[in-house]
């Protein structure tokens, strides 16, 4: 008997439930490392039938993120293992304050509950997913693209398997369909959080159907700023990188902002150029590229950088170049974005780059998480609140009694 | 001129940019305080005003709500300078990681940019939460209710002389219409935050009706579990403080379960009849009653009590009494809600008893901030990267550099 997708999310939530109260998270993401490792051949095999099916109609790009070979399955296990050895965030008791006598405050951190993840064509995206919402204690219900239905099934399955012995085969589920994908959309009962991976279409059309948070971002207009004090070697560097390194990516640099007197300008278009990248001079601002091609612009001044910024930036990644440490700190603090740079790529902003181990996406959000999300974008807390027969009428009143709000840590 | 809805928005955002990285906010705080000190007489006055319109036309809970006397405004005042007294969070480094030499990455805590409160009755919370909104470095768009109209317009103007003073008159502005509300709940661009306190029904469509995150909660449905081995004077206690002490507001409780072998049930439901409560018994479950009712009933053991606060609670708070530690535990780590409380009466839900200062509402949210939300609510961060023309080709390729990832603190 198939589950409507209801039942899905409800198994998800019961399974959410007892994995972040009685399970060996620990032990489990251990043995599902064991069992991707043994069960590499069928993972290829699946891999393969994906990647038959997709080559006629899908483009080089997409095809080589669509391979799941030997080194790529290597690091997925690496980083299962890493987030393994990672110590159980979920429990810590991350604050104490005594309110009164034997009346005790703890804010326990805990996991956030069922987690509906939407990615595209990457299949090592669902084992890694899938570790880190086991590591945090939260289920997780996974739908990928199409074209790597065959290779995502055979993961979800290995995966399960582990997690049957334990009753636990409900915390990480596929499920099929864009329809299935807009039934969750409205269970703000059952799924705490959402969170896409994909193109701005998709990311968007998911933010207008839920009132379920969504983490993660749209747009990815990351801007450059050379200014008048840049080093000229050190702003050809980091433009190149920010734009050609890799330019499908939501952190490659898609606008190039000069102070009106810098003196290098033509060396750094040059250099540009000489990468293979189409310069747009004085317009197409606030347009996603994701190619080899940039917009290039022209201020007065760090105020007036900042303002465009503000204008027509997304708050994902902005970076200045300068060697004026004032003019810096104005930028550091006043540009509005998840990650602010200083005479550094934009391509750093990446979880594995900032060190978290793995990410699931990265934010644009002003809330919860902002930035490249690990770990802590997982988890929440909760109050406990310890007594002996407390009641809020002994605190009202003539009589009332003080609290005596003692932190303790 | 007046200006349009999304000038004022444009106008708080920019406001914010100058507020959170430019002025004294301490000085701000501590003027606003003399301010409100200086000018009560027109405040008292506004609220006469307020309270004349209001007496034939709403109840009288609501109506001693809407009084601001001496009393009040006094209590604002100490608010706002205990606020003032607080340390500033605002660009506090919260983290710091060697990502390589040379290459240095900040977690900085920030502001979360224009927040749009919507608020009833109270007209306390405007100074409340433009103080906490101060404090942050966020602007904030007020909506208050029409019946508090002078006395927020009045409130408003005295901390808007106040900050006219910094050119941040901006950072704090009310909105007057339930039009011009709907129009701030499309400006995902300009607005980062909503905050709605008031009816379920409020809550309920400001989340239907906007893609901004929405902080707060709709029901508060709480419960009190009394387990087999409660104490009867604890379990009479707190349940008659959890339902009567204050039934009208979010953390009284709505149902109150027994353990079918609990032995005092019937003293503890003549103390609640005795408090002036009336009985549901066996029905009503998940009902919202704000008033002097409470839902009654009855489970066979601790994992159906659990399972019954899954089924009809709000995840806002829920106490266990029993003098069982395993029981109390489970109860504390199984149910998912912001609050979980053994011994001790749901009303404690509230930021001034847990030692916040203030507070801004409470969350039932599972992301950014749950259960009371004080000053840590209105934050988050961003990432600063410092580097000395860093790019990331340099970690690529067969002569790859790698990250140090040294975590400073």
């Amino acid at each position: 008997m198939v589950a409507t997708t209801r039942e899905q999310a409800e198994r998800a939530r019961a399974a959410f439930i007892r994995l972040s109260t009685q399970a060996d998270r620990t032990l489990i993401l251990e043995e599902i490392a064991a069992a991707l490792t043994a069960h590499s051949a069928r993972i290829f095999e699946a891999n393969k039938k994906d990647l038959e099916a997709a080559k006629d109609y899908i483009a080089p790009p997409l095809y080589k993120r669509l391979v799941f070979d030997e080194p790529k399955l290597r690091d997925v296990i690496q980083g299962i293992r890493q987030v393994a050895s990672m110590a159980d965030p979920v429990g810590r008791v991350v604050a104490e304050t005594e309110l009164d006598d034997g009346l005790i405050l703890k804010k326990v951190q805990t996991p956030i509950g069922v987690i509906a993840m939407i990615f595209e064509s990457r299949p090592d995206a669902a084992p890694q997913i899938a570790s880190l919402a086991i590591r945090t204690g939260n289920a997780v219900l996974l739908k990928g693209g199409r074209e790597a239905m065959n290779s995502n099934a055979t993961l979800v399955e290995i995966i399960q398997n582990v997690l049957a012995k334990y009753n636990l085969a409900d915390a990480v589920q596929l499920v099929s369909t864009r329809e299935q994908v807009s039934e969750l959309l409205e269970m703000d009962d059952l799924i705490s959080l959402v969170i896409p991976r994909g193109s701005n279409e998709m990311v968007r059309s998911i933010q207008e159907r839920t009132r379920i948070p969504v983490l993660g971002h749209a747009d990815g207009i990351c801007h450059v700023y050379i200014d008048v004090a840049a080093d000229p070697e050190k702003a050809i560097k980091i433009a190149v990188d920010s734009k050609a390194q890799y330019p499908a990516v939501c952190n490659a640099a898609e606008t190039l902002l000069f102070h009106r007197d810098f003196k290098y300008r033509q060396q750094v278009l040059d250099a540009l150029q000489k990468a293979g990248v189409e310069l747009r001079i004085d317009k197409d601002f606030g347009h996603e590229f994701l190619d080899f091609v940039i917009a290039v612009g022209t201020v007065n001044n760090i105020e007036d950088a900042i303002t465009h910024i503000e204008r027509y930036g997304s708050h994902h990644t902005d970076a200045i170049v300068t060697e004026d440490p004032a003019t810096a700190e104005k930028f550091l603090n006043e540009v509005d974005s998840a990650g602010v740079y200083w005479n550094a790529s934009t391509r750093f902003a990446d979880g594995f780059r900032y060190g978290f181990g793995a990410e699931v996406g990265i934010s644009t959000n002003k809330t919860h998480a902002r930035g490249p999300v690990g770990i802590d974008g997982l988890l929440i807390y909760k109050y406990q609140l310890i007594g002996d027969g407390h009641i809020v009428a002994s605190y009202a009143g003539p009589d009332a009694r003080s609290f005596t709000h003692k932190r303790r840590f």
